[in-house]
């Protein structure tokens, strides 16, 4: 990748328009960073300052969030645990069709359940699905409180409501843990930066 | 968009990663090239070869068909006319997803009813959707039959077959109709890529 500069990458030998092809004209490895963590724990923060940290390095970036998936793809499904399960389910496969088109797709979601999440794991190909839960306390969270929803949750407004009535299940082996209550933005933003140039996600020489 | 060619975009402005930052960084318009028409009448193979020439431009595409939609994410749906109805549903919010990251997303699928074609229509921005109809007489794709499945239609085997047991309904007015059955696939993919410059999203200046 380091050997394909993007003012040079004009190698491709005409043959199908793969994956292999899009990457390389790309100058970074496709990926799915996969944000997980209660409401209020920073993922739609922490998604879109990495995607703009990325943007500027001139990847090719994307994210899914509620604004674009609940409202659209997934406007029949509702907050049951089948419910989610099937969003999350169909996430993980948008996430891994722009993935395989060559983009950072970033998702920030809750996905509360680690099965679900292993579901999209194992969809992606070996490497590709990177998870990164951002950790904050149930009690920052709920003074965060961003959108007033753990207010309504404890006034009985919300039922199934993650971290209040619902489970949330920390992940195992998350391949980053941002703290979001400990460090700033910018720190959360830098350490996903170095664990896509450590992992051999973006070029060295890259802009 | 011919003002801002790929070594001199560097004016985004830091803002929001939006779709006109995209679209200003990629250098072309996004948009959804819908192909519908028969089994065989071209939609894959059409598909395929406009990709591959939009590539060699530089354009960032990503094709949608049953390779990678039918397993996946509508792994779940079969062939009613509801099945099919949501199938399109699906692909029709992928295709906007895809087109929103800025990518030029061909969608190649039977597409059987005009209602839903209008549904995924619907769904995308004013202009981005380009009906492409591989127009091809019911009698020529049969005799092409590339999978075997008219064959298999006719012997009963496969029930609700689009042409034979279920209806496919004409575009009135799609914006490209490629005659599959009388012109070469280079006649054919000139005529989309000529439409994609005739109706700006491709820049004169551009590669």
């Amino acid at each position: 990748m380091a050997k394909d500069p993007k003012s040079k990458n004009i190698t491709w030998s005409g043959g199908e328009v793969d994956h292999a092809a899009r990457v390389q004209r790309n100058g970074h490895k496709a990926a799915i960073l996969w944000f997980t963590g209660l409401s209020g724990s920073g993922k739609s923060t922490m998604a879109r300052s990495v995607e703009k940290e990325l943007f500027l390095r001139r990847c090719h970036t994307y994210i899914l969030d509620g604004d674009n998936v609940r409202f659209g793809l997934n406007r029949d499904l509702g907050f049951s645990p089948e419910d989610r399960t099937e969003n999350i389910r169909r996430i993980g496969e948008v996430a891994n069709l722009l993935m395989d088109a060559g983009s950072i797709c970033l998702t920030a979601f809750i996905s509360p359940y680690r099965a679900d999440r292993q579901g999209s794991r194992d969809m992606a190909p070996e490497g590709a699905f990177i998870e990164v839960f951002t950790k904050c306390s149930l009690e920052e969270c709920e003074r965060r409180d961003p959108k007033g929803l753990y207010k309504k949750a404890r006034a009985g407004e919300i039922s199934e409501f993650t971290g209040i009535s619902a489970p949330y299940e920390e992940p195992l082996k998350p391949e980053i843990v941002l703290e979001t209550d400990k460090h700033s933005v910018e720190e959360c933003v830098q350490q996903v930066v170095d664990y896509l140039f450590e992992n051999g996600f973006l070029a060295v020489n890259g802009t």
